[in-house]
């Protein structure tokens, strides 16, 4: 069991809120060592325990053994390259879910996040403090909310609630990307744009990687597991099961569009070749003549009767003049210029 | 909970049909403000109300309250970028659909509309009147009509069958849009017509992510919820769906028909490139000789004995002008002209 | 209810055909109007009643009344775009087929039959009379045939079979069309042959687009309605299945060579291109250097040594065929002539 | 009912095997009249009949009757063209199955077997002697083997076995040629590969459309059928079965091989163009500016300073030869050359 | 029943782990002869026989008829060219796997692993001594391991794990080459990339070829094998069938990568073409004038007055050198160079 990532005990801190549904029954806690979290007893109906940074091993080893937790998920929780599952344990729902932003050059990141949900309690496990949940934290200050008197599986929903908005706001700012590219090759191809094709494509496909399983996750919790989710959590998770799909398609839609954009970049260049191709011919075509013409009185015979004529240099001149004409009408004809 | 679209209250407006079985069992009543809809009391088995405009959240809130509409639905209601979905709560059937149109440049909007499905009662909203369902209106007053006597759920069918009419319209639209494209390629293809291409596939695109949910709405419909269906009114709805399946045939079909366009559009290109080499090649191959030729007679060395030949000059055009019909007739045998 | 056809309601003829098990127990009779229609009692265990020319409404809507169709059977039957399905009515059964038919240009043209199973009759309706069935007919005549024993429902399988004969005749047609295009290619690609693939693709897709749904009425009747087919029956409408299956398999091998035929023409297309840009880069290597050897013995300059030796020319004249036979033996060398 | 292939009744020749688990307990005759098999009685516990050639339809009629072999039956077994399936009809099993071998110019032939499983004996019915079952014939000859102990069941496990057998010669043959193809388009690309590839392609389209359907006739013998097959004969099939899988993932895999076939045909051509292209443009960028020097001094001005100078000529040489050598080292830096 | 590998009987060799839950309980044996194991009796509640090299077919009969494994089994260990399967047989559960590595070239090779699982043992068959399971072997001499307390499933989880990180290590590396190309092929597409992109997706292909079937084989033991399964190792089954699900999803993503690099290889061609042939467009554009004007002042008519002006000459390679960089202008201004 070994940490997979930068390796900073001091930066693992523990937050725990408790609340319940009565007023004024919330409170927050933070930990920084392993002592301060051991004396600790909760006194409301439900408790959220999050930790940010997994360095801390000492501390997440102490939380496993205390709420029970096999080394199976201890070892998904440290290995932060997981993909989004649900596992039902004796005791607990164990799920691993996985933020996602937009980073430089259209590559998308993601970190872990990992959650158990317990009868009256969660624990979430995070790389580092992402600031995503920061809502979360103040709507459970408002007696009033449904967090307040649903408890920790509406409080698990509304986590992934929340992730499931940060993949509404990526797949948003690929489709503002993918358009910008669109004007650009329009404007007038070039290689470059072959490599962001390629960048969003990439992004695409992960994301589509990133959101198929978490459609899976949300399905299962909302079909299979009425142990864990009350009928009135059901209805919300029934909600985040439809924002999964939503996304699923615009992902699919989005990976159409940069299909195309590859063809019309592809459309583009060909037609550039051959308007090329056309120039080139028709120059060829063109002077070709004229330089025959040209090469023809400029041979050295000694019996050359034209180049004795009065007029014979205007004449050639003219000729040269009219064959030109000529062929630039063809080729207007034809629609080339 | 917060509409999504443009904010003028005094847009929404509330229009309610009550009607029975019975002959003259038929009123409509319009409201514009909440203090005339509170007041109203229906008489009739069945009434349908109508609501136009999302602006007036107050009003809208008045009418879940009412009509005891869960939260997760005022907001789907409100939220008009939803995909089409139907879900059963306690006491009502919720469906959410949508209502295509293609616009210029053949782009395919749409806008939603809600249908909820109680005991007796049918309540839709919509972001703005379109008047798709004013025949509906119409046959209400018709006391023989089938809405008469079937009652709510085949309303509902009605509204559904309306709405699948304006896909057939769409479908039927791009149909003229892509053979009008094709014939314009075959005159002659221009960068242009990969736009139009582009923009047919993509309006297809959109189309088919509409019907396929719509398609599994009417489908759960017909089959899951024999609570808020009548026998009879499945029978109908058997028939919505069939007409669901073939308009996704006819998409893909027309998606195939696209694919197959930009295939003709490239090897036509080609083509053309292909010409325009073959022409290059023929007057480079003509040229060239003939150009040699007079370079040589038009070197300076004192001693060329042709120079002085008394027919030199034009045994040598003769010669030229053989050279130049073998080669033509080279490439005539070649079929290059 | 209105027939989206040619309207002639003088081309509507209804044959009457009564057999039963017994030797000869088969009466033939056909009515032009509605009242002979009308005074008509049949005699016999079973009847097949078959409609030419959905024209005369009136006389459709009696037929309907009488047999106590569902509007929307009557609907179906008179609206002649349906795709294939089979459904189940209170009494009765009622199929939508297809008739395929290849026309000018691999064009698939393709016609509806309604077919309505009852107890002890079948009834069919057609736009125009087509002949297909002519020989079930015969066979009704002859009191040893299966049909004159098995009745109503095998004379229904007796249906099917004949039209998914058509079938293998368009697919025959098709497979002899998609030969004859590639010879036609491997003789010389023009932009044609593209034309005529996309012709048979577009075939192929329609044909394709027929026998899938036809594909499952087949599989429905033979699983999913014990009530209105013998188990004797079932293993012939079984039959009918693996030859709709095997049809299937053949026009997706078929697409699979237009596929091929495609790419067959297009690299043709490309090496022909390769050819002519060979042959041109070959002229150009050869008499770009003799052009320039010819130009420079063509410069004034006063003082040039070789123009005044006796045998310069001669000299020059023999550099410039060695220099063209290494460059053409260079080209040789590397097979590009 | 006839036979579609070609007609000589002499032709058909029954080969009689009669066989039990004790020593000795095998007797073979043939049959070349049907008066000769009428008479005939079996006295051992399985027997297996196999027909060679179907030309005999009385005979053919006879075993039928015989054996109260369905009419559907005896029309598959005559008709060659049928696809593998397996039926279950009442106290027998009726498989058809698909004997392939490879002929010239990569085309895959096949025959039909149909065979017949009932109670304690098996026909087999064959277009033509293939020689493939005579290492059967032998085994059984042996008292100790398999077949002997258990029966007709396991002979026809033996028969899918040998058969199956045939298909991975198959396989292997077209692995072989792939490579061999792959190996000369790599020594240079001709326009005859691609009809290569399209060949092999076509191959292993039909060697698929020949496997699916035998692995499905497998997999239902083995799933469903428990009354023909023992225990120990199902782990038989099950083996059988496991070969048809592998057999259709090697044939995925060589199409894949064979689409990157083509893949490397094209980019190897689309290559060698390129390098033509760069030698076209680089001669012409080479030896244009040259000839216009040369061009230019050959012009007849009466006033040209330059032609006076005593080394104007070689001046102009020297001018030349480093302009050429200047644009050839350019194009070697790019790694033109 | 013959092995399909080399022969060599000297090379086999038999190793006997015999261990049991309590300290000490671990007894390692090695055998080189069939006369050693027949008189070995282990002594453990469980124990462990791994075979490396299949030569001695003596010895594996022996081992065959001790275990009581059925003729299939045998013929499968050592036809070593089977694809993934579970079998389950009476008494033992048979399963082949396959163990990965990457060869010269991209290559992918595999050796099978051949586990027979049974009461309280474990038999393995191996080709060839690959250290793979060494880290087994030292952990089972730890009393205080997993495998020491749950036994001989436990042991068959461990040795599945180990080959499926084989894999991982595999598309790591194959992950890296894919870069590697792709960079290379960023410096400049040459043919042998091409060479690259297809042995790199062959050798995902096969990949993905030996990870489906892993993975039916880890979802098959997990869910249907309750017998021979603990619930607890059940657990870290459905952990090495995550495994083998991202194993899947990574090789598609690089398939997909793959894909992009053949589309990138051939934009960058394309693009290079593009280049060459502006060039060339561009140059014969200037260059043609150019050769025409000098041309024209190169022949030889007896009146051409500007001739004979003092400053003709001049003017005119003014003039030339004016149209030039116009041309140069056009071309800078269209962004040629």
């Amino acid at each position: 069991m070994r940490y997979v990532g930068p390796d900073n005990p001091e930066d693992t801190l523990a937050t725990l809120i408790e609340f319940g549904p009565d007023e004024g029954a919330f409170f927050e806690t933070r930990f920084t060592s392993l002592e301060e979290g051991k004396q600790y007893t909760p006194q409301q109906k439900t408790f959220w325990l999050n930790l940010h940074g997994l360095g801390n091993v000492e501390l997440l080893k102490y939380v496993g053994r205390r709420f029970n937790l096999h080394p199976l998920v201890m070892e998904d929780i440290l290995n932060t390259e997981q993909r989004p599952k649900v596992e039902v344990y004796a005791g607990y729902l164990f799920i691993i879910a996985r933020l996602v932003h937009l980073e430089e050059g259209d590559q998308l990141g993601s970190e872990q996040i990992a959650i158990v949900l317990g009868r009256g309690f969660v624990l979430t496990f995070q790389e580092k403090p992402t600031g995503t949940f920061n809502s979360i934290r103040e709507s459970l200050k408002n007696a009033q909310s449904q967090i307040r008197k649903l408890g920790a599986d509406y409080l698990v929903y509304s986590l992934l609630d929340k992730l499931v908005d940060r993949y509404f706001g990526v797949v948003e700012k690929l489709g503002e990307r993918i358009e910008l590219v669109d004007d650009d090759i329009a404007a007038g191809p070039v290689p470059e744009h072959m490599n962001e094709i390629q960048n969003l494509r990439r992004a695409l496909l992960y994301l589509k990687r990133g959101l198929w399983p978490t459609r899976e996750v949300v399905n299962v919790m909302q079909r299979d597991d009425p142990d864990f989710f009350h009928a009135e959590t059901q209805l919300y998770l029934r909600d985040v099961y439809d924002h999964t799909v939503q996304l699923i398609e615009s992902t699919e839609a989005l990976r159409d569009l940069v299909g195309s954009l590859q063809d019309t970049y592809l459309a583009l260049q060909s037609n550039r070749m051959n308007l090329q191709m056309r120039m080139l011919t028709a120059v060829t075509t063109i002077f070709m003549p004229l330089s025959l013409v040209a090469g023809i009185y400029g041979m050295n015979f000694d019996n050359m009767p034209e180049l004795h004529w009065q007029d014979g240099y205007f004449l050639v001149l003219g000729a040269m003049g009219i064959l030109a004409a000529g062929l630039i009408g063809y080729f207007k004809l034809r629609r080339w210029f």
